[in-house]
């Protein structure tokens, strides 16, 4: 049994220069149903949710110009930000990472969007890729 | 009815400068499985994807140093690459952006990995995000 599991592509991360214009675009012209909203005081962003098959396109706009989601915005404009994968258990997930020598940006979870929980590894340990693990408030 | 339906992330595509390693950290660290590895000679790349629930990560390394892949690596180093989304039916999902306006890179699909039929939208006219259609050879 892997303590690891990860069980699906939680959600893909796009940073977008404006959250409403972003919106309209996934919503009206590519048809998800926008599923939530959120100001993100801590990481700096304000982030929306749009629904697809069992996954969720997060659209993230920064809020202060000191973020490091500012940063990128700044350096590579707006595009792909980062790939989350759920799981059930985020500790076992952590714990199971660290002891294989993951390099990890968060030794432990945080909250996240919608109540989750969640931590990131280390882009420089995934072949450059920002990648977050997600424990959902509510398993589904 | 939407026409267009996109019904799940079919896949995340990252950038990596090597294929064996990046197999090996996706398999035997993140464990995901391995499902199918091609030769794509007319993109001038190599690609492999392994299962996360019903979705793939797609890792894609240049064969050919004048593919769009391999500049990308150059410019950019490893990372994240594209977004492709599922659909059934490719034709009326492109004929449906195509009358919406949108900008597409392929006007017809043409055959991706394992015998899908793929499209790429411009990653301008979607937030700076190349995006894929894809319908699989097999539908499931």
């Amino acid at each position: 049994m892997n303590p690891l599991r990860l069980r699906s592509i939680d959600h893909t991360g796009m940073v977008v220069a404006s959250l409403d214009e972003s919106i309209t675009l996934y919503r009206d012209v590519l048809g998800l149903p926008l599923v939530h909203r959120e100001m993100l005081t801590e990481q700096g962003v304000e982030a929306a949710l749009l629904n697809i098959g069992d996954s969720h396109i997060e659209l993230i706009t920064p809020v202060r110009a000191d973020s490091g989601v500012a940063r990128f915005l700044a350096e590579r404009g707006p595009g792909l930000h980062h790939i989350a994968y759920r799981v059930n258990d985020i500790d076992a997930a952590l714990a199971s990472l660290s002891a294989a020598g993951m390099r990890l940006i968060d030794e432990q979870p945080r909250t996240g969007i919608r109540g989750s929980r969640v931590a990131f590894l280390h882009p420089k340990a995934v072949g450059g890729v920002l990648t977050e693990l997600v424990e959902p408030a509510t398993h589904r």
